[in-house]
């Protein structure tokens, strides 16, 4: 597939990108960014990777990336474009092969292209926007783990300017650590981002925010319940992540939750008016939607055993 | 404590509670009524209660309750009126007690109040709100479980007639069930448990069915991870028990929405406006509050291990 890879950021993401890779004999020669210079030295000195440093520019004046043939950007989403930017200086000075596969990780789509095509001045035919739905709670290189996209989606986005190539050969990459490739179009990506993921953690920081106002805050947490427990888990994510990803989505998060506001103002209705019926359907939409999301991942379970 | 108690509906609470006495030995003779014949008879055979009926009028006929000396109801909140209104007819026929202590497991108080009002004609003394902050994945008799309530919250709401011996009773007995006693008037029990339960369940279900409106929705629900599986779950809870509780404490429900929804306009408004010190202070509390309800739970779990 290739010969010679590039990981840009080695994280929960990059890490198990990287052991993955290493676990399926998929590369000969591996290289890796980190401004963690103790993450690289370590995995230099585990035989992980043949080289990498703490700064893109300085590796590739080394002369070692001449020949690589594909880089994979797993760093957080604000940090993806000053990383493309340092790519292309990289490309201009001939330290990066003209025609080097980019792609990356990230969980918003419609920004990194527009910060390509700032950068780059057109959509890079070589860039492949891939993001793998695949996560765990610990985070960081230590807790890599080469089997984390078995059986997850993988879903890429191309764009209009495409190679074909290029996003094939991305895909075979992330077939091979096990995840199941899908396409979509960027803006579908981000939309769907916005409501399964984006959303849900705004809405629970709003609730979490809600309580810890109120005065008697730390009396009421003693008797908050399950639900509670459940709902509120996501709003002890990292803030500055977070905060990055509302505004990285920006559009598609508004979008969303305005349409959230206008069913949250017609379930106030319901009760308010007592439409009991109206209620009760609502519920059982979602109830049944939600018992077939459950099946989906009890399926999800049984393939990563497989 | 009690020499007789009746316990009306063996669900998971009621059969946890009678559970409870039973193996912490607190009263020499247990009856029930449940609408599942079969439950009753069951617990009969078993040995578990000295008698009991589908009927609550058809066994305080029989006589057995005339010595009866407390009715824990721990049916499903909109069924408690029926049963307040039945304890009143055998009252007036003389087949309880005059001052036999009323008591229940709701997880709405006003409501309940206003229901024996007008059932009455005043709030009776002997009538004693509680509300234990406990349950289990699974429900029903066979799910009952005698340490259910060890190391959980158990609220109970004085009313301005209130005996405090009756009070004081029911405090004894859930806290020889291993529950931690708490007062709170009625109103602001309605109001945190809107806070920390009922919107909680109001908010998962509203994003469900906006998922499930999509005519992707199939689709989508493939791409959705750990944040959102976090957050629906609640949203596969009974359709028609949600619908009573969230029109039974109606008004402290409005209240806490609307205050939410005023959150959700502010946060709408700092991503439009990429007010990110605004958005990252929000987060911060959310994040602290959570992390420091994430401290109470590991508390409690030891308490529950002790």
């Amino acid at each position: 597939m290739f010969n010679n890879i590039l990981i840009i950021g080695l994280g929960l993401i990059g890490g198990s990108i990287l052991q993955g890779i290493i676990d399926n004999r998929l590369v000969n020669h591996l290289y890796a960014v980190d401004f963690d210079k103790s993450i690289i030295d370590n995995a230099i000195s585990e035989k992980l990777i043949q080289g990498g440093d703490d700064d893109l520019l300085a590796l590739a004046k080394t002369g070692v990336l001449k020949d690589c043939e594909c880089i994979i950007i797993a760093v957080p989403a604000f940090a993806v474009k000053n990383i493309l930017s340092q790519i292309k200086t990289a490309i201009d000075d001939k330290l990066l092969p003209n025609d080097i596969i980019i792609s990356d990780t990230a969980s918003t789509k419609g920004n990194i292209l527009k910060d390509a095509f700032d950068i780059f001045g057109e959509l890079p035919p070589n860039l492949v926007l891939a993001h793998p739905i695949a996560g765990a709670e610990k985070s960081g290189f230590m807790a890599r783990n080469g089997e984390l996209f078995k059986a997850h989606k993988l879903i890429i986005c191309p764009h209009d300017f495409n190679d074909k190539q290029a996003v094939d050969k991305i895909a075979t990459l992330w077939q091979s650590l096990g995840a199941s490739v899908d396409f979509m179009p960027c803006d579908k990506h981000d939309e769907v981002l916005a409501l399964t993921s984006h959303l849900p953690h705004l809405l629970s920081y709003a609730l979490t925010y809600q309580l810890a106002k109120d005065e008697e805050s730390l009396n009421i947490f003693r008797y908050a319940g399950g639900g509670f427990r459940d709902f509120s888990r996501i709003s002890a994510s990292s803030p500055i992540m977070w905060h990055d990803i509302f505004l990285a989505n920006k559009q598609a998060v508004l979008k969303g939750l305005e349409n959230y506001q206008a069913i949250l103002d017609e379930l106030k209705n319901d009760i308010l008016n007592d439409n009991s019926d109206d209620l009760l359907k609502t519920f059982e939409i979602a109830k049944n939607a939600r018992e077939h999301f459950g099946r989906l991942l009890v399926e999800k379970e049984k393939l990563k055993n497989l």
